[in-house]
């Protein structure tokens, strides 16, 4: 397995300076463990430290870093080296990896009224069920069950395990027990959409749930009925959004937050990691919510004075007014 | 795909009134949304102004509403509107969409010591271990797995993915490793109870993990061993039950809640999002415990304050003390 | 179903004192359920008291409770009565329940160029891609999907759902939309390691993940890519370890808790449920970060004014100052 390093300017662009363009690359590898047959990248000014120090063949660089790149040997001298560096990845699958092929695994269970476009595969074990619809290029990995009539755009890729058009969670009390809302909707997913690992998309109750185009999806994450997530939002792992909730376009939110249901999210909306949105967010913008880590015997003392707090800042008053008077 | 009007009140009782028992009703709708040809409900006093606005072709209403809704058009006149609706959609699906058909799909792997009811469903690519009992009505949807010696009620529903009866997470630890402590118990599940998308129950260490009638679970959703869930509770995604926990009847747990192992809730306890139950909860009532969202820059100032709150805490008795003495 | 106690001491050693070896024991019990013909077991001088009320045929006892128990009736007295306990189990299970019997289960889809040990069990459908491997002895039990290149130890046990090398979730920003960064590692499994129920894996991006020697992974837990879980680690359900993070040898984390990517947590760090870890935790010891449960009312108030916590240690300070200038 290996690539010249003309052969990927060729295909991606790129200036090739200081090396040769017949250099053969053996591995991708990130700077700090990059060896003498090494691509590597340097994504960020940061980490300009060891791009001295890397035995790579050659790095990746933006053009403000050539001079420091050139001191050192090979570089590929690009606009956003990260960027590159994935368009690399892409091309090293590509040659080096067969791809899955298109079709409909023999073991997968898939309803004769389901639409399945020619260029898309359903890999092994995967359950698809009455008037679903997957679209050209699109992958089912293996074990992912899409529900009835829900939709699957373009080129989506669904990782093994995930879920999509499981009934939505909706009951209605009644004299102490629950009465089901049968939940009529599906699931829409737009083009270039990646979901996780076992992650859960609910069918809407009355309408679509809707994951609009470029959204990328984490493992285990649980998306209520009658979300709709905007354009190009992308959520980290263990993620839950409940029912109703609309997150705008362009969004992020981190590992194991939570968005309570029927809220807004504004585009450009970034939650971070484990924080609970209990409102909607009408503004772009970083939001948190995270009791921060600490030594337990510390936390134990904070968190015990924490459920004082209310009657301390009564104290902090009667202070100000005493002192006040006084 | 419609419904008449009468057929509905024929049915499911309710009176019509200011509308024509042959109107076709052509989808059910969210009151903002519902258009000429839609059914749809008022749930809550609040959402009274949409009902004005709204072009529903009839909208079902509390008797104290009745005379708001005549004003506008045709409306079904029931006690309680929210019940009433979710047994239009119950109605709405029977009439419209096809069930599953009962029994054994033929790529489920189904041990032949395992008693499926003849009314139950056991759908594509299940796995149904020895000795494990399917009841009557019951429908695991597909890619399911039902361990050893599990048992599922009546009239249950289990999505994909759900697994009942994994081992439980018990391991003695033993110079620095662990032993594996072996599951020997089950895990047996009541009647009417609905299990969401890639939920996890595990079976018990000695004796069985119960979850009785009427409990409905959301997706991803993980419950330890020994726990036992108390008749009609309800669960949103994502919640973690450690094992050895005993929840009551009638009790809610909202999405991403985390349940301490050995904790004991009473009947009617209900806990919000994201909350941690680290203590028994041994009376009826609300509980919480979540940090509130904040923009970054504001968390970030009160959160570092936060791990001196304790010492701040003793900076205010010394501010009280010394103002005395003053 | 009986073992005698003769045979159990015979097997697993231990004094069996007070009591008749040709004594039948029909089940293991906990102490305050065990009946006339049950074994159980002290783990911890804290229960004690539950020791003379029990009715159980035989209770396993460490030395120095020896002569309570004796008190009491037969006792097996060991230097480790909860490992001992664990052994029992084994015991039991080895004796009265069919072990699942090696090789590929018929409706597994496994590839020709995967490798499975002949003493190895790939239960009923599994996915196992091209070139992965599986130890001696390891078991996917029922549903598990092991990826392209991925490897699992010896004696390991994969629970139901579970989803070894799904994609890492790696995208580079670009132009307001995501550019993949294809995942070229794999994941590495040690020895002796357990992975519970729809717990998922995640392959590295360029290099790979890695599962150290006899680390534990419970139900629902998210492993994202280039993670290294060091030798006997322990993780509870519902935990999420972003990408690149490095855990140490015998760490535990707690149910849910969150560890952020890119940090390093020495051996023995045990960080407490729902915590999340934002910093790196270089020395070994307990690290908490939880808000703690109230009534919803006071969590009300408390929660509010934490929004004013950085304000409040501000007008401490000028109450200090004005204090002083007084």
């Amino acid at each position: 397995m290996s690539l010249l390093l003309g052969h990927i300017v060729d295909v991606l662009g790129g200036s090739l300076e200081g090396g040769a363009s017949d250099t053969a690359i053996h591995r991708i590898a990130p700077l700090e463990f990059a060896g003498p047959g090494d691509l590597s990248f340097l994504s960020h000014p940061r980490y300009q430290q060891q791009l001295a120090a890397s035995q790579a063949a050659c790095v990746i660089v933006a053009p403000a870093l050539r001079d420091a790149a050139l001191a050192r040997g090979a570089c590929i001298v690009v606009d956003n080296p990260y960027v590159y560096f994935a368009r690399v990845t892409q091309l090293w699958k590509q040659r080096h990896m067969p791809a899955r092929s298109a079709g409909v695994h023999p073991s997968a269970v898939v309803d004769p009224s389901a639409q399945i476009h020619p260029t898309a595969t359903v890999g092994p074990l995967c359950v698809v069920e009455r008037g679903a619809v997957v679209g050209e290029g699109s992958v089912l990995t293996s074990r992912v069950t899409l529900g009835e009539n829900c939709q699957v755009g373009a080129r989506c890729l669904l990782h093994p395990g995930v879920v999509i058009g499981a009934d939505g969670f909706g009951f209605a009390p009644h004299q102490g027990a629950w009465v089901k809302i049968e939940q009529l909707g599906a699931v829409r997913i737009g083009d270039d959409v990646e979901i996780g690992a076992n992650t859960c998309i609910d069918r809407g109750a009355l309408q679509d749930t809707v994951i609009e185009d470029g959204v990328k999806l984490d493992n285990l994450i649980q998306i209520g009925h009658n979300v709709r997530i905007g354009r190009h939002s992308a959520m980290a792992g263990c993620v839950g959004v409940a029912g109703s909730a609309t997150i705008g376009a362009h969004c992020t939110v981190g590992g194991g937050a939570i968005v309570l249901g029927h809220l807004e999210l504004a585009d450009n909306v970034h939650v971070s990691a484990a924080t609970v949105v209990t409102r909607s967010l009408t503004r772009a913008g970083q939001y948190t919510g995270m009791f921060p880590i600490d030594d337990n015997a510390k936390w134990e003392k904070n968190a015990a004075t924490l459920k004082q707090l209310h009657s301390l800042r009564e104290r902090i008053k009667a202070l100000e007014q005493a002192l006040k008077a006084a």
